[in-house]
C-alpha cells in the first residue's frame, strides 16, 4: 500500500541479493556541464515507469535478487576522499560475493570500481563503451579525471586487457596510444563487439558503458554531447553480448538528468540498467 | 485577412467534407507522465507550420476535403460518460458515411472510437502501431485503461483481427497472449506491414497510432518513452502501405507537448497527421 | 554512509513519532495542467537541500520525530477507491495518536483528510489558504473535484468552520455562498489570519494550504497558476500563527513539480513543509 | 459539446459586439529576443484556463457582449504593410462604433492603433504603461521601431497627450525629452495614476500596456526583461481607475510565450485582458 | 591565464589567417519561429566544449590558420542594408585572398553571400543541404525571404549551377522547378553527393547547409524542424567528400539555440563547423 | 561593424580603465546544483540587452572606463591552485591602482578576492548580501566550502569587521556565531544597510553580493534558492548607499544561468552588476 523509491522490481534483502546496485553522486572533476551527482536519485525516481520484463533477453526483474544499497555520501569537491568512498564501498560487495552494479557520476567514478574488481580478479578485462578516449595522461594538470580514467586503469592493467568501443573525440594523441596496442580501440561503432565478448571464455569482464556513447539524439542529458553516437538499438548487441559472459561488475555514468527537461535521458539509463542487470542475471 | 488555428488547408464545411478531424482531450487512466488532454490544441497550433504537400505521397492538402470539428468536451475523470462521448461523435460521423480521424488523448480514446467503427464495419480489422502491447487484463484493477485497450478490443473483435507493429514493451504475459494467437504481434519493428496491408484487399481498415512507437528521439513528448523505437523515416512504410487501402478510420495518440518545449514532437505528429489524411484521400 | 531520499532530519521510528508524513500521488479530477502525481517524489529528492533549522521560528528539525510512511498508492482515473485509500491511511495514524501531514497530490485529497479529521475531532475547524474558492456544487457534474472539496466539507462541517484565506478565483455564485455566512472568506490576503488562529484556543485545528494561494511568481509550478497571490513573506505569518495551536493535521497540495524546470516551486514547498511541521511540533 | 479556442466566454457575432478583439503576431522590430508573434495563438489556448468572474471589479465576461476576430496576417519582415493592415483593422472597428482591444506582438503595432484612434478621437489621449521609455528618435537608423513607438505617436499627438507609467529603462536623452514636458513620465511606478484617470472626464482614453512594466518575476516571457517593475496588484490600480473611463481603444504587447515554460506569462496575460475588457464594459 | 569566447583553438591574426569565420545574427524574414540571431554568440561560447582534434578527417585545428571576426552588426527588420553589409563583409574577404565562413542566421544570409562569391569566381557551383526547397518565387509577396534564397540564388547563377540535397518540404511548385531541370535536386537524402563532388574538379564551389537538413531528433533547435531528416552520421559524407575540393566559401545556417535547452543542437553546430573548415583547410 | 561579447559599453583599454571586470568560473564545492562556471560568459552575452544609462542612480556606462579581462582560467576540481589563480588576479589589479569587479562562480571564490583586498587595506571592512549565513567551521570537513566563506574571512578579518544582510538560512550555531557579536547579521532583509555604509567614512569597503539574497521569484537561477529574499527594489538600496563610498573592490556570485530557462535571471545579474559598477564609479 506504501511506496519509496527503489530500483529493481523484487527488491530483497542485502544478505540474499545477488546483485548490489548503488549510487555514486559524483561530478567533482567535469569539464563541461556539471550535474551527474543527480543521477542515481532521477534513475530511482523513474525506474517505476518502466516494465519489469525485457522481451529482447526475455528475462523478468521479478525473478532476480537485487538489492539497492542507497547512495554513497561523498563530499563535494574532496576528490581523494570520494574514490577511497567508493573502492571501499565495491570492495564490501566483492568480499560478500556479490555483483556490484554502481550508477554514477562523472566516469572517474570507475577508477576505484575496477581498481576494486582488480584487486579480486587479476586476469580482469574491462569493456568500455564511450564517446571519448578518456586516455589522457592528465586533464589541466589533473591526473585524476573523468578525462584520463581508462589511462589510469591502464597503469594497473597494462596492454590488451582494455577493449573500446564507439570512440568518437580525444586527442590525436590518445587516439595514438590506441594505435600503438596500449588498448583495443574501435572507432565509431560496436564493430567487433560480439566477436569479443565470445572470446573471453571464463575471463572476468568488467562493463563500464559511458552513456555518452549513444548519440545525443536519444541521449542529450549528458555533460559533454557528442554527435555520431551509436542509437539505442545497436547499444542492444551489448546486452546480448553480455548473456552467459562472467561479468563480475559493472557501471553506467554520465547521465545529467537536469540537461534533459523531457525526461528521455533518465528513460534511457533505468533501460539500459534493466537490460544490463538481466543479461548479468540471466541463469541466476 | 484574419485567421484561427484550425487543422487542414482547404478547410470546408462538414457536409462536403469526406474526413473529419476532432481532438479528444482525455487523459484520465494515465499511469507515468499525463498531459495528453493538450495534444489536439497543440497541433492545432502549429499545423500552420507545416506545407500542404508531400514530396513523398505526391498529393496536397489544399486539394482534399477536410473539416475539423473542435474539441469533444470531456469532462476530468470520469471515464464512463467520457468514452460515451467520443463514441457518439464517432458515429455520427459513420452515420453521415464521413471518415473519422481522432486526435488522442491517451490511448483508451480508441476503444470508442473502434466500437463504433466495428458497429458499422463488422468485418473490420484493425492496424495497430506501438512501443507498449496494450494487452493488460486489467492496470491496478482498472479493465478500461490506456495499458488495456486492445485487449478490450479483442474482447469484441476477437482472434485474427487485430495486427500489432513495432511492440517492444509489455508484461511477459502479454507477449504470451500474442504469441498464443489472439493477435498478429510484430516486435520492435514494422516488418511484414507493406505484406498485410495487401492482403487486406477491400476490408475495411481502422488503423490506430500510439506515436510512442517512434523512439524517443525523435518523439519525446510522450508519457511513457521507451527507447528502441523506429525512425521516422521507418513510419514512412505505413504512409505508403495505406495509399489504395480501405482505411476507414484513423487516429493518433499520446502527444503529451508539455514535455517536448523544443516543440519537435509536436511537429512530427502535424507531419505524421498529414500523411495519413493525405493517404486515406489519395484519389478522392 | 549511505542515503535514500526521505523526508525529515531525525528520521525516527513511525511508533515513537509524533508526526507522519506521507505522500499523495492523485490528480485524477485536475481541470487544467495535471501532474501533481509528481509532487511527493520531487519534495523527497529535495529536501535534503534545505536546512534543518528555521531562523524564523528557532526551531530544528533534528530535535523532532517525524517519521516518512512513504506514498500511498492510489490507482489512476479510480477516484472513490482512491478516496478510501487516503481517508484509511489517516484515520490509522488517527487513531495511533499520532498527527497526520499529507503532500498532495490535487486538492481533493483533502476531503478524505479532513472526513478522517472530523470521525476524529467533531469540534474540528478547518484553515485552508488557496487561490481558489473551492466552493462549486460540482464540477462538469462531477460533484467530487478539486474545484469543490471545500463544498463537500462544508457539507458535514456545516457553517462557520471553515476559515478561507487569499482567495481571488471562482465563479460569482462561490464568492455569494461565503458572503451569505457559510465560510468565513478572506479575499486577496491573510487579513485577520493571527486573530482567528488566536480565537480558537483549544479547539483542534485543521490547516489545508493550496500552494497556489502563494503568487505564481514565486509558485509556478501549478496547475492554475492566478496572478494576485500572497508573498513568501506573508506566508510566514500562518507559520507564526501556528505556532502554539492545536494542529491536529494538516496538508499541502497541488505542487506540480514539471511545471517549474528552476525547481524553484519544489524548493518553496519544502521550506513550508519544515516550517509547518516545526510550528506544530513547537514545544513537542 | 465541441470547443475551439476563443478569446471571451460569451462570444457573440462581430454585428452585435460592443468589443473587438483581434491578435497581432508581429515581431519584425524585436531588438533583443523575438518571439511576441506567438502571444496571440498562447493566450487563445489558455483563455480558457481563467475564471469568467473577477472579485476585483465584481463584473463577468459572461454578461458581456465581445467577438474575436482572429489573428490580422502579417507578412513576416514587411513593415509597412503590416503597420497598414492593423490600421485597417482598428479603423474598421472604429467604423463600426465598436471598441477594438489588440493583443500584441511587439510595441509596434500601438502605432497604426493609435493612428486610428486619432483620426476618429481627435482629441484622444494616451495612458503608456511600459518599463521602457519607447521614447528613441530611431533605433540602429530605423524610425519604426518598438523602441521608438511612443516618439512616433508623439509626433502627431503632441505634448500633453502621452502619460507614462512604470517607466525604469532609457536613454539619458529619452528621459530628458519627457522631463522637458513632452510626455507626462512617472518612473518605476504607478504613482498618480488615479488621479490622472479621474482628470480626463470625458476626454476619449487610449490605454496600451506593454506587460513588461510588470516585474520579471511574474512576467518572464517577454523580449527585454527588466528587473524593479510593478507587481501584479499594483497593476490591479489599472483595471480600477479604468472603470467608468470613456476607453475608446486598448491593446497588451510583448508577451513572448516561448521564453516562459512555466506558462505563468501567459496565465498573466489571459487575466490582465480579463479585467482590462470588463473594466471598459463595465455598466455595458 | 585569461580566456574570451572565440571560434578556432589557434586564433591567429586577419592578415595571416586562411579562413575567416564570422557570424550574421539576422532573422527578420523567419516564417515561423525566430532566433537565428543568437547563433554564433551560442556556438562561440560552446565551441570550447568541443576537441580540436578530428577522428573523422584526422585532421586538427590546432595546426590550421583561422580568424574569428566577430559578428557583423545588422539592424532588425532592415532587410536591405543588412544584406549589403553581409555582402560588403564577404567581398573583403575575397579581396583579401582568403575564405570566409559565416554562421547564420537564417538562410536568407546565403544570397549577399553566394553573390559576393559569384562576382569573384564567375563560374561557382553552390552546393546546398537542406531540408527545404527554398524555391518559392517570393513568400507572402517577398521576394527576399529564407524560402526563397535559391531561387534567387538562380536568378543570377542559371540552370545546372546549384545541387541541392535532403530535401524533404516545399510546395507541389518548388519541387516541379527542380524536376524541370533548373537545380539538380535529391530528394530526402544525400544520395549521390560523394559523385558529384568528385565532378566538380577544380570548379570552386560554394556550400551552404540549413542544419535544418539533419534530422530534428539531432537538431531541434531550429525555426520549422522538419522529421525524416538525414542523421548526423549521413552528413560525414559531406565533410569527406569535401576533403580536397577547391571550396571559396561556405556556410552554416538556421541554428536557433533557445529552441533546445538541451544544448545539444549548439554542440551539433560546432561539430559541423569544425569538420567543414577542417575539411576545407586539409591539406593547407 | 562587427561586434564581439564584453562586459561594458565604452570598453577601454586595461592601462587607462578604473575598475577591471573578471569572470572566474569555479563551482567546485557547490553543495546542491552546480552550474555557476557558466555565469560569466552568459553575463557577457547578455549585457548588450540592458542600456547603458541608470535612470536610479543618473549615471551613464558610455562615461565610464572599464576593461574587461576576461575569464581566469581555472582547472576544474582543484580548489587550492584555482584559489591561488584568483587571488594573483585581484592582486595584481591591486598592484596597479585599480578596482577590480568579480562575476562569480560559487561564493568561495570570495575568500581569494577578499584575501587580495585585505593585504592591501588592511582596515578594509567587508558588506555581504546573501541568503545564507556562510559561516559554518567547515562542510561535510571541508573548511574551505561556498558555506564557510565568511568564516574564513573572519578568520583573518575578526570582529567587527563583517556586515552580514538579508541572510534567512543557516545553522543553528551561525546564527549563534553572529549573535554572540563575531559579525553583524541583519536577518531577513536590508534594515540597516544605509546608516552603516553611512557610518564608513573612508574605510575601504568591500562588497560581496550573493545573488541568492534576491528572492527566488525575481532570481531562480541559482544553486540553491531560498524562500523569502530581498526583492529588486529593496536592493536598489544597496546602489544608492554605495553612491559615493569608498568601495575598493567587489563580486557578485552564485548566478547559476542553466537552472533559469526564461533568462531572467542573468538579466537581473546584468543589471546588478550595471547600478554596482556605476555607484562604485559615481564622479569618476
Amino acid at each position: 500500500m506504501l511506496s519509496k523509491p527503489e530500483i529493481g522490481y523484487n527488491e530483497c534483502e542485502y544478505d540474499v541479493a545477488d546483485l548490489i546496485v548503488f549510487g555514486l553522486p559524483f561530478d567533482s572533476t567535469t569539464s563541461f556541464r556539471p550535474g551527474t551527482r543527480f543521477a542515481s536519485a532521477a534513475i530511482r525516481n523513474e525506474f517505476i515507469g518502466i516494465e519489469s520484463y525485457s522481451p529482447l533477453l526475455d528475462e523478468d526483474l521479478e525473478e532476480k535478487m537485487i538489492h539497492d544499497l542507497g547512495d554513497v555520501e561523498l563530499p563535494f569537491g574532496q576528490i581523494e576522499s570520494s574514490l577511497t568512498s567508493i573502492r571501499n564501498c565495491a570492495a564490501k560487495v566483492y568480499s560478500d560475493q556479490k555483483i556490484p552494479f554502481a550508477i554514477g557520476g562523472e566516469h572517474l567514478v570507475s577508477l576505484p570500481l575496477i581498481e576494486a574488481a582488480f584487486e579480486r580478479y587479476p586476469n580482469l578485462v574491462v569493456v568500455h563503451l564511450d564517446a571519448h578516449t578518456d586516455l589522457r595522461e592528465d586533464y589541466l594538470g589533473n591526473p585524476f579525471s573523468h578525462a584520463s580514467v581508462m589511462k589510469r586503469c591502464h597503469d594497473f592493467l597494462g596492454d590488451g586487457r582494455i577493449f573500446q568501443f564507439g570512440i568518437r573525440s580525444g586527442t590525436k594523441e590518445e587516439f595514438q596510444f590506441a594505435k600503438d596496442g596500449h588498448t583495443h580501440l574501435q572507432k565509431f561503432n560496436l564493430s567487433g563487439l560480439s566477436e569479443i565478448f565470445n572470446s573471453f571464455e571464463n575471463t572476468p569482464v568488467y562493463v563500464t558503458v559511458d552513456l555518452d556513447v549513444l548519440d545525443p539524439s536519444i541521449f542529450p542529458g549528458t555533460g559533454t554531447p557528442e554527435a555520431g553516437g551509436i542509437t539505442y538499438k545497436e547499444l542492444e548487441h551489448l546486452f546480448i553480448a553480455m548473456q552467459g559472459i562472467n561479468v563480475i561488475g559493472a557501471d553506467i555514468v554520465e547521465l545529467s538528468p537536469h540537461y534533459d527537461h523531457s525526461g528521455v535521458s533518465t528513460a534511457v539509463a533505468c533501460k539500459v540498467l534493466r537490460e544490463m542487470m538481466l543479461a548479468i542475471l540471466t541463469n541466476k
